[in-house]
């Protein structure tokens, strides 16, 4: 298979992936699974696009050095990743509001990571400030890091047993993956070259592929799994049934005299 | 009148528009109006800057088979149109916290359509890419009709007749004109080129006139009608009133123990 | 000091001061003084992220009149500025949902002050548009001091007389330091130019370090000062406590049945 072919195939992956993702969503059952799905379904939309770019030629550059920068790849990922982290903190935060300036925090670390990242690779190769970039990079992805297993930990584990066993599965899975993606920055042409530009367009596709659809559908079905104990145990309020009217529900909250405990 | 004239004579327009938009906001009395008149005033101001750029030749650029690319067109796009369709689910919805998912779906679904609009234009004239584009721009506002006509319609029903048929209303206008968008641009030199330069210029002023000026000013009027007959039936809280001192209310809700019903 | 000298030293004390940002928000003790922290210490990060760009030659162009344009440090202005006013916001409203349009009315003026700079700087060197765009960016910064001045105050004065004083020193301090880039810039290269170049980058960096680093520091003391007063009046709801479980606080609010008063 040419690069060329290997981009055409994901772009086609991504846009079954997103029809494939109607269907899942059909059997959403309260405001919560909603969030998931819509926030699950954007990532392969948005990477398809993002494939269909590369294939046809209009999502790349020819460097100073001869080297072809991807630029789609990071315009991808700066939506789609933080996408796939706020589906991670809704699990552990339930509303991305009681703690929004940590759901800030994160996104803006992992919107740092993958800018410096998109700098690193347009850097002459071989060039002393291409590293400066890619460490800084990797400084942003260890901050994600330490929010996903430290405060978001934390929050998952105050809501109860069984969200922080679904919080601790996909946080250990998507960390996994995603660790693999700057080993093949550093091996690929973007890096130190030993990774031939095939080899690393390939890797990539794979990646993203298991991330956004592979990833993506499993923590649908785990946030189904999670949705049926809540509803079994009664623990979700009725205005947060697709059902409900709720029509007030928040435009009309109960305003609290100011506390005097 | 040559393009040039044109895009001058839309910028003042746009501009004086903003003006009368103060004029017109003076009279808010609740936070919904408020939230309504911010969006709304918006618009025309980036639309007079967008104009302004292409007027001066900044906004533009030429691309590789001699076509004038005007980016700024959709930089303007990208942002007005997200404001046009948050100030019609706000009549909806009431609060974009309540289902906020649906609010960045639908916003998400409008930027795709926007951005791929874009990469159809700066595609080279009679490629099949710049018709995958357009099919795929087109697809987005398909999701974006989606949205408007069923959840988005379904939840101004359940607020009330009232509020469904000022919905309503606003909906099909906006729907009519966004309409005429695509099919200026399938005939003008960004598509098939039957439509010269300057009559393209000429229908996306007269468009952009009704859709940011017109249309946004009887957008207010018609929340104004809706705040009236809601302060009349005592449907406003206290909090929502401009006049009331509201300190605390969002920063210190009641919190619900885990419901156990 | 060379130009690049002084883009070096202004990058490393930055990278320090968001270490020191660390050490200092290890006392937090209040989600709204996690809220002001996050925002602040994601400020010189950025800024130090940009003083790279600048000082490797990464973020800058060279102009078509021979002039420098150091794109990176509007990249910067654009995600810093809204930063450092949503700190200085959340003194006034607490939260920033309540008045949320007006949050984000007055971060979309002062990201239009800045692109409108942007491009003010990029045009010709002595060219009327250049002033054009630069009396539009004046503008915006006019709106975002009527909204300073203006409604924050007013939020800022229910909150009681503490919270006034702290937003008042806070604001009258950014206002004034904030008064000064336009002068920098109109003397620069990018206006007039009677500062020179390397003047003009000492200008900047002297004023950034002041807003983004000093400032920063104190409004952070500054919210400390004020939840220390808010803890000992116990007008912090138990679920504001970092140290509080708070699971369901927002997930599931109480929902108030329609006004009917």
């Amino acid at each position: 298979m040419t690069k060329t072919d290997i981009l055409w195939a994901t772009c086609f992956v991504m846009a079954l992936a997103a029809g494939a993702f109607i269907v899942i969503g059909r059997g959403r059952r309260t405001r919560d699974e909603e969030n998931h799905w819509i926030a699950h379904f954007i990532v392969p939309i948005l990477a398809s696009l993002a494939y269909l770019g590369m294939a046809t030629g209009q999502g790349e550059l020819t460097l100073g050095d001869g080297r072809t920068f991807y630029f789609a790849r990071y315009l991808d990922w700066s939506v789609t990743t933080p996408l796939l982290l706020l589906g991670l903190m809704l699990t552990s935060l339930k509303s991305p509001f009681r703690r929004w300036a940590v759901v800030l925090g994160v996104i803006g670390a992992d919107i740092i990571m993958v800018v410096t990242g998109a700098f690193a690779d347009a850097s002459t190769h071989a060039s002393a400030v291409k590293w400066i970039w890619y460490t800084i990079s990797c400084g942003a992805f260890f901050f994600v890091y330490m929010a996903l297993y430290g405060t978001l930990s934390r929050e998952a584990a105050k809501d109860g047993p069984e969200t922080a066993s679904v919080f601790g599965t996909n946080r250990n899975i998507l960390a996994v993956l995603w660790l693999i993606y700057p080993i093949v920055w550093a091996f690929g042409p973007e890096g130190v070259g030993s990774l031939s530009g095939t080899g690393s367009i390939a890797a990539y596709a794979a990646l993203d592929v298991l991330t956004k659809v592979v990833y993506g559908a499993f923590a649908l079905r785990q946030t189904a799994k999670l949705t049926t104990l809540e509803i079994a145990g009664r623990r979700v309020a009725d205005a947060d049934l697709r059902t409900a009217p709720a029509v007030y529900a928040e435009a009309h909250m109960v305003v609290a005299p100011e506390p005097a405990h």
